[in-house]
């Protein structure tokens, strides 16, 4: 057993876990936790299977984005909270400590075997985490619909070269919409009464719902800048996390990033926009186009104050003066950021950064 | 190439099939058709890689039931129809000609590698087959969407014992409802226009939607009763097919029997026969759960109707007296009929063909 994982995984905390791993000859993964516990072993796997430093299959420009080069052993995850979806799909992330942002691994080959999605273990999840887990859940969502379509995207020479995140298609688009409308019932629920069996057990699939969506289609700008966000933290707690470190829970940086995004990026797929904010009870007869940004980010804001989450980027220690180096540690984030429906240039990302500094 | 295939398999067909396929030693097959195509090569790429007696691996109890020994050759299935779902589905089904009764074989590793979904491939498809293969998607979603929900069946005592057919579950109902929602739109636009690309793609997408749908959580009585439908039909020729034979397609004969069916089982579940009403544009506000079969049933009779399908069995050719032999094709059927959400025995089974005769 290892049960050394660092919340918000590091460079370090992965080649801890890859040691325990190639400790012994382990036949298969088991991944109890959340989604730093399953991308934890996701990493472990890999570089015990096939050493090599850790950068060779660390997502480009940051690391050499090489293909995971065969088979892994088998990896069943269990979910512990009903947020990051790892469990469907081959992506891990952690903070590369001294770049001080988050980046990741990205390959089929790092799915899970199987997962265990059972909503009994998130009975004793704090209700800051389900709500934190849980507004991860709703960005994926958005996120994955609102992505650049399939069809913009470059097309690879070979199919074996397409990215893990494709761009938004018909099939993800299914697992995005079902999501956001179980996370529009149930959210507040799941996090008001920890009992409520039904609203946990809805909140379990719609986490795995939006992470076959996202894991497929890929999510882009508020995924992009909250890993600055999270990877420069100074002295922020969140409450509902006992670490004894600075932390900004990963739904918590996404949210409070998306109200901005999504005014920013909407001219791209308005009807996708007012879409989304429908499923979340946003009022949207008779709106304008050009309005479905704000409307989306005005039902989101509500979001973020009824489930008590901070007020923007200000209450997470941020100032103004921040802002360089966090759009320094969201321009390299390709990954995520070429997967936004409307291009954002340095510039833009300050903006956005400085608009997301106070959410209401 | 092998370009016999038999519209509507038959064991005989299928050992045709097999034949070739064991003449020289392929790498791979790739079945180019509807489903009667893509199921020749499943039956095939099995007896070919496994050779054994064609019973060994058909559905008990018509069959041994045996689950297929190991993995099988690649298989690219590229629909021309869009109906059957076959591309996505681990089952191929056939006239087992002694019987003069469908059966099939069911298993995971029947399933294709990979599926071409291409509209472009459905351009000249007759707007009969549109018709007829259109409503064999509907009954697959409808029919997924009501079967019994998957902890209602008898817990299998090793998970590889589940059957492919596994009872609703809600990642099948997923898939079934937005099949339904695509069907709902796009089905009569794409019978009667096939140039109309955004319903012809549309209506290949919920094909392939619903076959994800039921390919794992089954189909019920339409299917069940439709299996003597087609295999003891005499006289009957379907406009449209180009077939020398007597033939009632496969959609024709699920859809006939489905009003009967969804009046009678509605009370297991009236709410998902609502939704499923609601879906295909009924009206549903201040309906009693009592009435939901019902409701659901005129909404198909009326759709059976503007499609210009014939007016229930009789239109082809069956009378009250063939109802026994409908019955007794009916009963081993188990594959599906057991997951009706209300048991059927022989009585339920006479008076749902008796009520099947006339449509309106």
């Amino acid at each position: 057993m290892f049960d050394n994982v660092h919340i918000e995984p590091t460079d370090e905390s992965l080649g801890e876990a890859t040691a325990a791993a190639r400790a012994e000859e382990f036949d298969a993964f088991v991944a109890v936790g959340g989604g730093s516990t399953i991308d934890t072993a996701k990493a472990a796997n890999l570089y015990s299977c096939y050493p090599a430093d850790l950068l060779d299959y660390v997502n480009l420009p940051i690391g050499k984005g090489l293909p995971v080069p065969g088979p892994l052993k088998p990896l069943i995850a269990i979910p512990t909270t009903a947020g990051t979806g790892s469990e469907t799909t081959g992506v891990a992330i952690f903070d590369f400590v001294k770049m001080h942002a988050k980046t990741g691994i990205a390959h089929r080959r790092l799915k899970p075997t199987l997962g265990l999605i059972d909503p009994e273990n998130t009975r004793t999840q704090p209700p800051a985490v389900a709500a934190s887990a849980g507004l991860d859940v709703l960005s994926h969502a958005i996120e994955s619909y609102t992505a650049l379509p399939f069809h913009q995207r470059p097309r690879p020479e070979r199919p074996i070269l397409r990215p893990a995140y494709q761009g938004s298609n018909p099939i993800s688009d299914v697992w995005s919409l079902e999501s956001l409308r179980l996370v529009s019932i149930y959210l507040e629920r799941a996090v008001r009464d920890p009992s409520d069996d039904e609203a946990r057990g809805s909140m379990m699939l719609a986490a795995a719902f939006a992470g076959i969506g996202f894991g497929n289609a890929g999510v882009h700008l508020p995924h992009g800048m909250s890993y600055p966000v999270s990877g420069l933290v100074r002295g922020y707690r969140a409450p509902g996390y006992a670490v004894d470190h600075a932390l900004v829970p990963h739904g918590v940086s996404v949210i409070l990033n998306a109200p901005a995004v999504y005014r920013f990026v909407s001219s791209a797929c308005p009807e996708r926009h007012l879409r989304a904010a429908e499923i979340l009870g946003a009022k949207v007869n008779g709106a304008r186009l050009d309005d479905a940004g704000k409307i989306l980010a005005d039902r989101i804001v509500q979001l973020i104050r009824d489930l008590h989450l901070p007020n923007g980027l200000r209450a997470l220690g941020y100032e103004t003066a921040d802002i360089p180096r966090l759009v320094e540690g969201t321009l390299p984030q390709h990954r995520v950021t070429k997967l936004s429906p409307r291009p954002a240039g340095p510039e833009d990302l300050a903006r956005l950064f400085e608009e997301s500094m106070l959410a209401w």
